[in-house]
Parts: C-alpha cells; structure tokens; sequence
C-alpha cells in the first residue's frame, strides 16, 4: 500500500536538516549551533514535554522574546501533535488571562522576564498548567515550576520520534484584538502552514538577482515570533536551510550589531521598528547595503521606504492579517531588481499576489470591480492557507467567510497588471452616492496642507447620498486651515487625484482628535460625537 | 463556512495568469501569444471538449511533440476533471494500442505525423472514441474524426468556467515500459502535480545567483511532454509566468535557432539530446553561455558534462523516475554557483533531496546503510507526489510500496552531506557474501582497458558466497584483454574504489553481448546463457 503523505511540520524541519546539516543558528551573541544539534534539541524538547503527560491535542503557550527556544517550540510542539499558543507579550494582564483560558492551555513556556505579568493571573486559571521557565542565565525556579528550559532539554531524548500526524492536525493558536470585544482565537493547521511556507518560497525564491529569499540568505527577523508566526519566515528560513539570526529582545545597538557581525541579508519588520534601527546611534556606521527588508503590519511610508533606499536596503512591502496565516501579496520585488528608475512607488504598494492566492476586489454584491486601479471595492481571498475560522465564535467565523471568501476588511483598488493597492478599511470607508471614498485619502491631502497639525476624515449618515465625507482638523496655534482645507481638496479633484463626491461640505477645527488606547484615530467616537452634536 | 482549497492544476494556471498576463508563450517560429490568449485558449479547448459529451472521468490522450498544443492539454484537460494520458509515441504500435485500450481513453488528439501509427490500430479499439487531428497547416480532416484542433478551438468559449474538483482528482496517465511485461500505467492527482511543482520550485527558486530556475529566465522543454509530464517543468514554468518556447519536432539546427533568438536559458533533457545539440553543424556560431541545463533520463556522463561546462553551460544532473513524478535528486546547484575549483564532480552526482523529499537508502530489512558515501543500498522514497501505484496492477503495486516506501530499484551510496551516488540497478547488482558489487562499477573499470571494446558485468548464483561476478568482454582485433582486465580490477582494488570482494574469478571473451531491443545491455539473456553453459 502507498504511502499517504501528510503535510506537517515535521516534513519543513527534516528538509532544512537534509539540505545543509552543518549550517548554524545564532541566538544573539550566547548560543550558536547547528542545524544537527538543533534537531536534536526539538527531539529533546518534544521527548520532556511528552514526558510531562503533554500529547497530541495538548495546547502549550509561550511567551519569549525572539530565540532560538522559541524557533525549537514552533517545531517540537507541533510535531507532538499538540498546539503551540503564542502569546501577544504586549496584551494587558487582563487579556493576555483571558486567552489563555479560552486557548484552554495546558503549559506555558514563560521568559522570566514575564513573570511579573504571569505570575499574579495563575490563580485565576482553573486547569491544571505544567510551568518552565526560559532564561538566557542562571536561573531560580520559581515555586510549582516544572524547571528550567535547559534543564527540562537536557533530560530529553535527543533521538525522540515524533508521532504521525494528519496534516489537518491543529499546530498553532494565537488571538488577535480588534477595536471591540474580546480578543478572537486564529489557528492553523500543520496543512496550512506547510502550504504557506511553500507558497512564500515560490514568491521569494525566483526573484532574479540578489532579490527575494535565497539560501545563501542570511535571515533574521525583527517581528516578535508571536505575530502571526513571525509572518511566517522563520519556518520558511528552516525549510530552506538558511544561516539564521535571533535577535533576543529588541533593542536598536544589538540589533545592528548583529546585522554586521552575522552579515544579515534578510529581515521583516513594522514600519516602527526599521525607523527605529535607522535612526538608532551609530546606525550610520552599519553597512545595510545587503540587507533586504520586507515591512508589513501597516503600510509602508513613502519617506520610511527612501530613507532605507538611501541606505542601501532592498526594501519591499508586503500585505497580510492575522487571519490569513499572514502573506497575501508582496510589493513587486522581481521589477525593482536592477531597475535603473525611482521604484519607490512599485515598493511601497500593496503588491501582487503570491503563488496559489485568489485574490479579489468586490462590490457589496460581491462582484469583481474594474482592474482599472482607480475603482475601489473590499478584498477577499482564498487562499490553502488561510484559517477555518475564529476559535468558538461562529457569529465572527460567519462574518469572516461570508460568500464562501475571506473578508479582509480592507478596501482597495486592482490594476491591470494585478498589483494591489489599499485605500481605507472597510469601516472608515465614505460611502457616498455609490461610490467610495477613501478617509485615508482625505486625511493625506489635507495633512499636508500648512498648518494642519493632524485630520481625521469620517462619513456621516445623509438622507440623499448615504454617507458624506467630515474632516476635523486640528490647527497649528495661530493658523486658520478650513479654507484651505476646501482648497486642498478641490485642487486634488481638479487634479483627477480624487473623485468630485469627495469634497466635504464640512470641515471642523477642534482641539484634539480622539484616539484609541493604542493611539490610532477612534472613528467610532468621532462619527459618535458628531451625531450627538458634540461636535459642530 | 470557510472554503476548502482544493490543490488542483486550475491554482496553478491563475497564479501565472496573475504573476504576469503579458509575458509570452512561443511554439517554434510559428505560434506567439501572451499568457492572457494562453488562458482563453485553454478555456476554449475545455469548454469544445466538454461540448462533446467529454466531463469529469473522461480520459482524453495526446500524441503531439512539444507544442503549445500540448501545454494547453496539461491545463484544459485535468481542469476539466478529465484524465490527460500522454501517449509515449516511440512505443511499438501494439504498446501504444495496449495503452489506448487499457487506459479506456475517450478521445485522441493526434499530431497529422503520428496518423500513419494511429489510423490502423482505430480498428481494434473496442470504446467509442473522439478524433482531432492537430497541425502546423492546414491539413484534410481524415474521416470519423471531429476536426482539426484550431476549428475545435475557434468554436469554444474562450470565458468556460471550468468545475470545482476535489484534489485527489485524477490528473494524468501514462504508461512505463520495462524490460519484461505489459506497459504500467502511472497515475497522478491534481494535488501530487501540484505539490511536485512546488516542491521543484522550493528547490530552483532559492538558488544563489543566476543559477537554479528564476522567472525571467527564458524556458524551452528538451524533454518529450510525454515523458512523465516533461519532467513537470511546463507546469512549473508556467505556474511562474516565465518566458516560454516550445520547439516542436526536436531538430538541432531549430534547437539552436531558438535558443539563440529567444535567448533561452533554461532547459531539461536526456544526455543523448544534448550531444545532438553541442555536436551539430553551427553549434559553435551559438551563444550557450547562459543556458542552463538539467540532465536526467540517465547519468550524466562525465566527458559530456565537461564539454558542456567548456561551452558555458550551467549544467547539472538530476534524479527521477515515471513512478516519482519524476523529480527525486537535483546535484547542488547551490555548490557551484560562483564556485572557482572544478565542479564537474558535484554536477554529475545523482544529487540532494528536493524539498519534502524523503529519501533512503536501506539494505534488504529496510534498515538505513551508513551514510559514509561508500555503503551501498536500494534507494527508497516518500514525497507528497509519488504515484499510488500502477492502473489495475495489484502485484505491482505491493511490489513498489514493499514496506510503505517507493522502491525504486535503484542501489546508491548517501554521504554524510545527504549527496546521493547511483552505482547501479538492483536487478543487476552483484550479492556476494552480503555485500553488494556495482556492475556498472566493474563494468567501467573493465572498459577503460586498452583492447577491450565492451564489457558486461553479471552476478552468477555461487553455493558459498550467493553470487560472485562474471565479466563478459569483447576485445578489438587482436588484442587479448582477460589478464589485463582482471590486473585493472585488482589495481581498483588496491587503490581504495573498490571491496576486495568484487575480484571476478571470471572473465571471458566473447564475440557478441547480449542486447535489449532498445539497445541496453540484457544482462537477463547474459545469466540464462551462463547458466545454460553457452558461454564458457
């Protein structure tokens, strides 16, 4: 009888062993290995957990800075056939207790720099939970620990074997917090990773060049593991037998410092954290000028995307959510390689579909816009790797698939030539007369204009055309900005920047604008204060 | 409800309809069109076949040389749910009957050069049965057939929607000859397709450099699209929107016309097509310096690889069979991109694992033989893409999947590295005092001797040590070889290459060694002659 492969995770770590045994991993500046001695580190992690009663179906959570602990846990976990929860370390005490409740986690892994925040909430956690502590030196275990992670490895078995797994097996497990309500639990299974991360690599892998993802690469990530599984490249990095960098806690000097010793080639960040490297002390000092970068988790700024040009970085946008495992499109990197012209715009777009991604841009009645890049609609996908779902909540699953489609919430244009590029989220998007428009947009043209110190545009209700465009401004101290506002936006629609349904028939200066507690413009309470008349 | 993806050939012509809708697709000097037309022609043949009563479980057979018909049939075909079987025009014309009747076709497409073969075999096919004749020109339609592909075409729908299939749909069909017996029919699923295409490109793609396949590299098969689906390249190519040429009727001089004006840069083909290409008149006057050249079918022989190299091809080996899909090994691309020593060692090398690949070599209990570059044994695979087994053939399939492994009957050496070495085919190996003797091994050594114009290598049935090894050998006029023969086998051994147990006590002279009718040695005939003391 044949065979039936299964598509796990398993299958990723055997093909980076098998391609280049001797290759390394570095975690910081404390621990260098081998690909073969880290093999049988996952094998001896797998062989402890198993020994402490966790199988398949277990759940285990971590919390970790970016290690080589957390690259064994992505493995050994899964491959156990339990589920690896990774943690949001940023979440307040209070959600980051209730996800481990509704993940029904049965260990957490923690650093001991998490102890503060864990320790206090484990009275309140109602299963029995099996404890380690992860710990860069010496440690004290605190009391109900298991141990130690080195501890807990040493006494594994380096030549554990896994169990078969059918590749539907659930791997992962991590909640993502929207404006409102409890955090949603996203999970993916062994499948879905596998095609993911195959997905990737026939995207970055034939980039002509230097470009893309090579395996003479040398990879480092700078987005926490717990996002979206590290956007998905560590797996991908192992997959291909890559020379590998983790950098520990996030801090600018020793991040550069490791670009240059380790001569780091590839990397992916938010926009916040290659600001924060460019700008650091001594960043100058640093050559970059092989380092590619791939900037997701919001869009990538025009200015952000030259100053790392002007530094010799290869650097390229890429788009995805925590609900689609995450990579959806990435920015063209096969028309800027050895481009002679200014590529800043074709970077910083949404970008192009990888491999194996349906990709569309609808109407509410869920037909395709016009590929004419101006025509703006909702992106849907499908895609062998986006998740089934919210964990028990079929109210949020119904929403997220509705049509049969992953609903991306985002809103954007398609052009001909397949290229992506978003324009507002679906909930602040102005609709007005049938058509959409863009509060991004609004709030970019009248940004600019002097004195205006910040604007947030929002649609609100209208008898006759549905919704109509309000921009609150905020003005310098001894400035007027309405007039001028008006102005800016009618030179952009005699510009044929905007459509002629965009101008607003009001714009209103106030003090402040408010936010969210994680600083982004609240258009709820906005369009909310406007209704009340608070606003006026 | 979430959508199941399905991995089916449909995914992989909408990724290289998106990746690039204006990139080119040649035939020869006669058909160019953009990957958009290519799209609309694939869906006009799907939707002119399913108009004759053609759906899901059809089997539909092409004879052709490489065309873009052909291409179109790789898609339009399984996207249909229909089973495309890719008839092996070389067979004899009883085989390639054998294969229509056992393979239940429904419909033949028939290049106007194969009618001849085709015509007189209509007769004694028992199923009702659709006839196309394909051509570069306008040709008579013969009697009883539906019509000419391009009026087929012109009547179908350029905008058919083809159905929604299950992975493990039926893809392909084609059937392997061996030395004894019926052909066997090989079978393939949507989903191993696709993950074979994958699985190549997680290989190809990430290769430092120029090497490997990239997608603006300039694709032409050298390879019969019959012969296990063109080595899956045709899908992969077109999966990455690459440029593609396909060359028709292989003829070195239009070969070599294409290469130069399309400036080709990827290739595949067997040894023997090779030589053709580099020995041909005006070979020299064309510019190979950028061709890059996978060999399979059979070893890359050393001198050919040489000058291969000598005219600047990026030439490597690779490793498959009709059961694997094919493709097993690729010799490191990533070793010699830039390397400056001579190379030729590792490009001939049967080569590493491509991704997901599972790879053994075992001795007869299964267990794994030391990776130490020396030990040989039978070559055992798994892979997402490996056939379940043969069409209706249950002794056969037990035979192949023995134990949950692929065998592939062939015996070879793993390096600690993970470089697979073939040494030889497992029904020719010599089994002497439970060590295996290479008979090609012997057999290239005994041929090396002055005088000696062919060799054949047997292992005879020996009551202390189970076989030992008889060499046949003709020599040239007037030379006598057996004591040379048997001082360059001793000289072998005492240099390290070879074990002292594979010192023949035999070798004789013969006028003649037995052949196969496609010209390989039978070593079949060679032991029934031994035994039956017609040789002596």
């Amino acid at each position: 009888m044949h065979h039936d492969y299964q598509l796990t995770i398993g299958t990723l770590l055997h093909t980076g062993l098998t391609a280049d045994p001797d290759q390394r991993i570095t975690y910081a500046d404390q621990v260098d290995m081998t690909y073969s001695e880290f093999g049988q580190r996952v094998a001896r992690l797998g062989s402890a957990l198993t020994a402490l009663g966790l199988g398949q179906g277990a759940v285990i959570a971590v919390l970790d800075y970016d290690s080589h602990r957390y690259l064994e846990c992505f493995f050994a976990v899964p491959m156990m056939g339990a589920t690896l929860h990774t943690v949001n370390i940023r979440l307040s005490p209070e959600q980051v207790l209730y996800t481990i409740n509704h993940a029904e986690d049965d260990a957490i892994l923690v650093h001991e720099d998490f102890l503060p925040l864990l320790l206090p909430l484990l009275l309140r956690i109602a299963r029995p939970m099996r404890l380690i502590v992860l710990s860069d030196r010496a440690v004290a275990v605190p009391d109900g620990f298991v141990g130690e992670y080195e501890a807990v490895l040493a006494a594994g078995d380096p030549t554990h074997a896994f169990p078969d797994l059918a590749e539907t097996t659930r791997a992962t497990l991590f909640y993502t917090t929207g404006t409102t309500g409890d955090p949603k639990g996203v999970s993916y299974s062994h499948r879905q990773l596998v095609l993911h991360s195959l997905g990737v690599i026939a995207c970055f892998g034939p980039v002509p060049g230097r470009g893309g993802f090579k395996r003479d690469d040398v990879y480092m990530p700078l987005t926490p593991l717990f996002h979206v599984h590290g956007w998905g490249f560590p797996l991908i990095a192992t997959m291909m037998g890559a020379r590998q960098v983790y950098p520990g806690r996030y801090e600018p000097a020793r991040i550069l410092g490791l670009i240059g010793k380790h001569g780091v080639t590839f990397s992916h960040c938010v926009p916040t954290i290659l600001a924060m490297v460019l700008q650091a002390p001594g960043s100058e000092a640093v050559d970059l000028s092989r380092w590619k970068v791939i900037i997701g988790g919001s869009a990538l700024p025009e200015g952000l995307a030259r100053a790392a040009m002007a530094r010799g970085i290869d650097i390229h946008a890429g788009y995805g959510m925590s609900e689609t495992c995450p990579v959806l499109t990435i920015a063209d990197m096969d028309a800027t390689q050895g481009a002679t012209g200014d590529t800043t715009s074709v970077r910083i777009a949404t970008g192009k579909s990888i491999p194996l991604m349906q990709l569309r841009v609808v109407a509410p009645d869920m037909t395709d816009v016009p590929h004419d890049g101006v025509t703006t609609g909702e992106v849907v996908a499908r895609a062998p790797w986006l998740t089934d779902g919210y964990l028990r909540n079929d109210v949020g699953t119904a929403a997220l698939w509705a049509g049969g489609w992953l609903h991306t919430g985002d809103v954007g244009t398609m052009a001909a030539d397949g290229t992506l590029r978003l324009t507002d989220r679906l909930k602040d998007v102005i609709k007005s007369g049938g058509e959409w428009i863009s509060s991004l947009q609004l709030e970019s043209i009248v940004s600019a204009v002097p004195g205006v110190a910040e604007a947030a545009a929002v649609g609100m209700p209208d008898a006759r055309w549905g919704e109509r465009p309000v921009i609150l401004v905020v003005a310098k101290p001894g400035t007027e900005v309405e007039a001028p506002a008006h102005a800016a936006v009618a030179a952009a629609i005699a510009a044929g920047r905007l459509s002629k349904w965009a101008a607003p028939e009001r714009v209103l200066t106030v003090t402040t604008i408010p936010k969210t507690s994680v600083g982004k413009i609240d258009k709820k309470a906005i369009r909310a204060a406007l209704a009340a008349g608070n606003i006026a």
